[in-house]
């Protein structure tokens, strides 16, 4: 297969590429309709308060005020954001705590009240104008401090504040036996950090009910199909009168797997009896919305003197905000994932997901995997370090083999972890660079950390249909129900439609984002979009082509079986001289005379019996300086097995991108809650600090290609891999520049100086 | 099966009735794209010329003009905007003439040049600036008079302007020896009329090419997908680089069967670089789209002494306008209709299409039948007269039986003629009111006339898919290319696909008017819609049930044979209490865990075996004023076999309406071109007078239900029929008053006083 590829594998422009380069390309916030009203949310501004009583009669007399709605506007109705209950095979877990407005404030940020008038300016001025009365109750904004007796409660059902208690589905064996087989032990708490999505798009939804009470909404919805039967329960509507429509996306990242702006929008337009778009603010986006979920791990391991691991525990408190959302299941990743890395036969692992009075968090690229790494690979240089082991041979010693099993349960196919380590560690110059050079204040080391994520989710429903379809040109019409938030899903699904069918690239249009004209897509995420939808589409595809040649063999006498296809042309094997184009087929089959018509379609649908992860090792190379405690990323090396990279460009794309996010997690992101008000301390670019271009090392991104029979093409999903590595491997970078260890993120100049105040002290 | 229907033969709302009815409903008028410009046509002032120049920099140089262009920024490409050539078997008799814009001025309306600004009334400031130097030329507005030599010659390859000659296809054994064995033979001229469609909506397109040279139009062709070949061929470009969309459309009746703004909007956009929406003011629609198709028919019966016809002849002037269009198909199907009403061993007919200096004639509404009728159910009556047989006696003795063919060529496999004549007959009074009472100056009548249309096209292919979803909840996405301009087609394959499939009717949910999302259909024309359309639903419903019931079965624990669904429930035969909703089936094909996924979806392809004519007679009471020579119309009766009515209230309305153009056909609407200037004499609503409400007679309408196996449940297209006899049995009802027959529609009441004179004086 590999030698004939023409189409897969190959940097073709990724999707709409010409139309958001040229600003053509229109998004929800660029979206408008006719007689749509402007509506604006109103936040609460302390963060633990009874609401006594909300006046909005000033507002609604406010001239071109259409709507204003408080919580005895929406449904009286607890629903979980996340759409994860939707799919889960279990969703018992799915905690139902918020509602669409409440009467409580939980957190600065939390919804209260929301306005739809004729313009922003008027919507704006009505908000002010809505009178609420706040009892301020006293508020707690620490996850460890929020378990203690005597704390003020979040929610009345929560006893110490403490939502759920969960085990990890995948604790084995007896970790107190493993402990003690143990040659050395090392115990740790790591503290990760609530990091934004950061996407350019802010959260903006439109709704508009049809005269018939159908309602559409256009929304950046991660998950159209879930979310639309997740809004129709809580608005008791059918299924079937809501249409949900996708237009281009600014990036989401995991923040579009629950609802966002929807429920509010939904009821304003309600309400209002017109269209209404909801656009956050940027500040809003920052306070209101989720962020990456947020964990802290006092994670342990112990390890045999040959240098393999007898035992993993790991006890996690949630720092998940004022709301549920995606609580157990980013943290189930989370401990799966730091479960599932190394072969390890005990494992114990166990979560509290804990309420506070600061923002929800959610589900960001890694999902959980990141926080867990950012523990377990600092684990893993600590234990070596006391083992007195080289770092690189005890990760070599405890990687998972072929048949092992993956975090998502399934065997593996290939195991290329030593390949990606030795590949990662050349490339860098592990060896030359350990324990660092010197210059002036400045030090230098080098780090590195393993990754495996996932094709796919865990323990959810995965079902994704394509529908293709000839037109008389021989281009195909492809419609999936998939969503592109910038991954380039639907280029990379187009070039495999190509490729399967024997066409051109451009021969595909694509048609996505619409729940009436798609069917039904599980929606992006858990990296299993191409690995998913990539195989729902070679199987319509190789259905599809299967009818072009049945209907080619009759036009060729010839056998279906003796056909083939290359670049829109069908030929005769053994006979050049006979063949048809593609194109002409299509047209027969649409306008032959002397035949039954039958336009040439067929639909893939795909439920994985396989997960593949994505797997390998990043390499960070440092400068610390020691008086200003800055660090900066001098090299960054990724070798990342991806199966088959269908579009190279893209998947590097996803691992340049997934590392610069990892970069700013690392170093500079920084979600700081007021300690006295509860306000989020950074809440716009300008004071929250991701890392721009300049910031940017020098990054070599080695894609291993190792293709899995399962995979379309032997593809795994590459889209949030990278990210999961890089915090661990600078802070163990930092660790081999200047000897500390900075265990809660970022890696803030305060902190490095702070430990190596304290280290001095030490000694 | 007819016991048990549930929803097919049921008064439902039409599709989009409540929208339409509260204004909500979105036409293309409506329409709006951000950064749209308005377009605007300049059209001929004059008959017959020569462009000699064309200064277009005033109009350019206009600030908010975004586009001015002539023939010079059009395809250099003849072409022919009907669309049938794109699906003819034999296509060779549509005559390419046309250019989108022509440096040659055929008639006055004739298409010249085009603006595109940035609003309506810069764009009508800027018509005025373009400067056209006219040369010209001598004009023929007669179609007699054309073909004689020495006459103006319109296209250079049309010596004496006859563009085409051409035999009825129908033609069979030997007219000569048929009048031969006739007892008496009458011979007649008739005219008939190039009546307007008077669609509510007028004329409108939007085009718009993306970013990535992709264009995307809104119009209100009957046709999407034909017409989208024909735009790429006319345009150079790949089908797949258009995409063809239709919103709420305000009447057609077959103006849409051909291009009417659609290139010269592309050209415009094309220029623009920008969206721009064409619209046709009404005076532009009038002179310069197509009307009705109009001929001279010299016709010839001859009928032995036992009331037997033995011979039809009728030689045919075709008064196509300027440019050649529907010429030969609309011509061909009337004289099909005339060689096809009534057994007869002999027929000849033969056909020019003629060009003269007026403005051009499509497909309306019946489509060459009601010419056809208009001579043929006179030359009965005349003939009857002189045999001095009853003419109710006349027709029975000559209707068609079972076995024979209809004008499709297929052999009909039911015939009601004689009980629709009989029916209506009897519910007119026919026996009693012959002869007419008189009542002053007024003199009372009655008459009759038979008709057979089509379900469906002739000698074309007729290709009809649908996609049928299930969503969750048991509601069902139906796509289907078809097109409803008004005639509920939408609705009618809704009740189809609903009973077919056991749910309700406001299960379904349609989805139409998109090239890109739904499957190739034929498009609407020739009363094809439900016959075939639904046929495909029925298809599609019956594949979508299977694989319902087998998923059910399963859940049963049943065989998929013995299940029954009723009302959105599916029970086991025989076991009351086994049972299982549609939607838990549904949503258990998209959640259930532990089985295979797959959205239940089909697909319905048909191109139909066979083509039931609906067919029928209408009576007219008719009184006439002898002193004014005007005529109303007392009571209209009109009986049509549909097979079945799926719904019955749309049935009513096709057949009400249809009667009711053919009251304005029969005597108001009045197509006159000013002899001197050839200018439209009637070019708006006051000037052409189509019937109110207060101009409709007492009219029963009776849907005589007679299914045919081949129909959707047994129905026949009925969107025509009822339009065709309507000007005959006025004609011969006013005969019945006052011995006077006007053989030139419309029957003016200054006609009637010039026959009743003319035969005054005969006396």
């Amino acid at each position: 297969m590999g030698e004939e590829l023409t189409i897969v594998g190959k940097k073709v422009p990724r999707w709409a590429a010409f139309e958001k380069a040229t600003g053509a390309a229109r998004f929800t916030v660029d979206f408008k309709l006719p007689e749509m009203l402007a509506g604006r949310l109103l936040t609460s501004p302390v963060a633990h308060a009874n609401i006594l009583k909300i006046d909005t009669s000033r507002a609604e007399k406010l001239p071109g005020v259409e709507a204003v709605i408080t919580f005895e506007d929406v449904p009286n109705k607890l629903f979980n954001p996340n759409k994860m209950d939707m799919c889960l095979f279990d969703p018992s877990g799915e905690l139902p705590d918020m509602y669409v407005l409440s009467d409580k404030a939980r957190f600065v940020g939390d919804k209260i009240a929301a306005v739809a008038a004729i313009n922003a300016g008027v919507a704006e001025e009505a908000l002010v104008l809505i009178e609420v009365e706040y009892e301020e109750l006293p508020a707690v904004f620490d996850s460890l401090e929020a378990s203690n007796p005597g704390q003020p409660r979040i929610h009345d059902f929560a006893k110490n504040n403490i939502a759920l208690t969960f085990p990890c589905l995948a604790n084995r064996g007896d970790v107190e036996e493993g402990f003690k087989e143990a040659h050395v032990v090392v115990e740790q708490t790591f503290k990760s950090s609530k990091q934004h999505m950061c996407q350019m798009e802010p959260t903006t939804c439109v709704a508009d009910f049809d005269a018939s009470g159908r309602l559409t909404i256009w929304s950046m919805s991660q998950h159209p199909f879930l979310h639309r039967r997740k809004l129709a329960e809580l608005f008791d509507m059918p299924v079937g009168m809501i249409r949900w429509k996708t237009l281009h996306i600014g990036g989401g990242w995991g923040k579009y797997g629950s609802f966002v702006a929807e429920p509010v929008c939904v009821a304003l337009a309600k309400k209002a009896g017109r269209p209404v778009k909801l656009e956050y603010s940027r500040e809003e986006d920052f306070r209101t919305t989720e962020t990456r979920e947020a964990h802290i791990m006092t994670g342990k391991i112990g390890v045999r003197k040959d240098g393999t691991i007898s035992a993993l525990q790991n006890k996690v408190v949630v720092q998940g905000g004022a709301y549920f959302t995606h609580n157990s299941n980013a943290t189930n990743v989370a401990m799966g994932c730091f479960a599932s890395l190394y072969t390890c036969p005990n494992v114990y692992e166990i979560a509290d997901a804990v309420y506070t009075n600061i923002p929800v968090s959610g589900g960001c690229r890694g999902y959980g995997n990141p926080p867990a790494m950012w523990a377990l690979e600092q684990l893993m240089d600590m234990a070596a370090e006391k083992l007195g082991m080289d770092p690189l041979e005890l990760r070599l010693k405890n990687t998972k083999k072929v048949g092992e099993f993956g975090p998502a349960n399934y065997a593996l196919e290939t195991s290329t972890f030593d390949d990606c380590l030795r590949l990662g560690a050349e490339k860098i110059g592990l060896k030359e660079k350990r324990g660092g050079r010197r210059e002036g204040t400045k030090r230098y080391g080098v780090g590195m950390a393993m990754f495996m994520h996932v094709s796919g989710s865990i323990g959810a429903t995965q079902h994704r249909n394509v529908h293709l379809k000839f037109n008389e040109d021989g281009t195909v019409n492809l419609a999936a129900g998939c969503v592109d938030l910038g991954q380039n899903i639907h280029g990379t699904i187009s070039q495999i439609a190509a490729e399967t069918l024997g066409i051109r690239y451009e021969d595909i249009i694509i048609h996505t984002g619409d729940t009436d004209t798609t069917f039904f897509d599980q929606g992006m995420h858990a990296s299993g979009g191409l690995f998913q939808i990539g195989n729902a589409t070679v199987k319509g595809a190789t259905e599809l082509k299967k009818l072009l040649f049945e209907r080619a063999a009759k036009m060729l006498e010839a056998h279906p079986e003796d056909l083939d296809v290359k670049d829109r042309w069908i030929s005769v094997k053994g006979s050049p001289d006979k063949g048809v184009s593609v194109a002409d087929v299509a047209k027969d089959a649409i306008y032959n005379y002397e035949d039954d018509h039958n336009h040439l379609a067929a639909k893939g649908s795909y439920s994985p019996e396989d997960n593949q992860p994505p797997v390998g090792a990043s390499f960070a190379e440092v400068g610390v300086d020691t008086e200003s405690g800055e660090v900066n990323v001098i090299k960054l090396v990724i070798v990342c097995d991806v199966g088959r990279a269908i579009n190279p460009q893209t998947v590097e794309s996803q691992l340049e991108g997934g590392a610069s996010q990892g970069i700013g997690y690392a170093l500079t992101e920084d979600y700081t809650i007021n300690p006295e008000t509860g306000y989020l301390e950074a809440d716009n670019y300008i004071t929250y600090k991701i890392p721009g271009a300049a910031d940017m090392p020098d990054m070599e991104i080695i894609q291993y290609e190792k293709p899995v029979s399962t995979g379309p093409f032997g593809a795994k999903g590459v889209g949030e891999a990278a990210m999961v590595p890089i915090a661990p491997a600078i802070a163990n970078a930092v660790y081999d520049a200047v000897g500390v260890r900075v265990t809660d993120l970022p890696i803030t100049p305060e902190k490095i100086l702070k430990s190596m105040e304290a280290k001095r002290e030490k000694i």
